[in-house]
């Protein structure tokens, strides 16, 4: 009886355990799914202006500049161990190469640091340029690490 | 013939100006729903030194509410015109009381740039009582426009 109450125990300590263990995983994944999407948001606005789908107000594009550099350098603390699983476009690639993804993730944030200050001159041609830049920066993430 | 095809192209014109309406309404909610996350994710680091379930660490509580502070500037634009159905939880009041709304918004933002101020001084009391009064400000809005 004592023996089976101790099972019990332990099956329901672990049962417990292993939900909020998926709890944070799933807390983790919503995190830094929310920072890519204040990102694309900006990105979005950005792009927009630069294929002439919307005109190029210099203010708006350097203020989504600033708040993409800002952002950038948030996801990191995101892609915790065992948040691989879940509701996540994230390969795990990013947790067995977690030195390139860290690579990357770095590039990127220097591109888009760099938007941010091209940005605040109001050249819209320099602002282009490095837009593209940075496209490519989070391209060569994604082509990597996240599923389609 | 004529006139059912033109009848025809008009449907298609609203339907797919109705689903570009979607779309952006789609991603404007994903937008702000992304925004309040990170808050979240800041508040809820800070929240578990307050109450001890986490050691006070001065640096990192300082960072979330440097993080938090710089956020509350974001959710507004993502409440668009058409953006108060689909997935969400913001009640159609945002946008019949849209001045209440915007007033309960920018009480949140002075609570919380003065929570980033007070972490700053690394005084773990004073920032514990400024992070209920963003709570505070926080809680007064969710009460009255989000639903649960």
């Amino acid at each position: 009886m004592k023996r089976t109450m101790s099972l019990l125990f332990a099956v329901i300590f672990v049962s417990v355990a292993q939900h909020a263990m998926a709890q944070k995983a799933e807390d983790a994944i919503k995190y830094r799914q929310g920072v890519f999407r204040v990102i694309g948001w900006n990105f979005g606005s950005m792009a927009a202006m630069a294929k002439g789908k919307k005109p190029y107000n210099a203010e708006e594009f350097a203020r989504s500049a600033e708040i993409v550099a800002f952002m950038s350098k948030l996801p990191l603390e995101g892609f915790t161990p065992g948040s691989e699983t879940g509701d996540t476009k994230a390969k795990p690639e990013i947790w067995l190469e977690m030195d390139d993804f860290k690579a990357k993730l770095e590039k990127m944030q220097q591109e888009v640091t760099a938007l941010a200050k091209v940005a605040q001159t109001g050249n819209f041609d320099a602002s282009k340029d490095q837009l593209g830049e940075a496209g490519q920066a989070c391209k060569a993430c994604h082509d990597k690490f996240r599923n389609k």
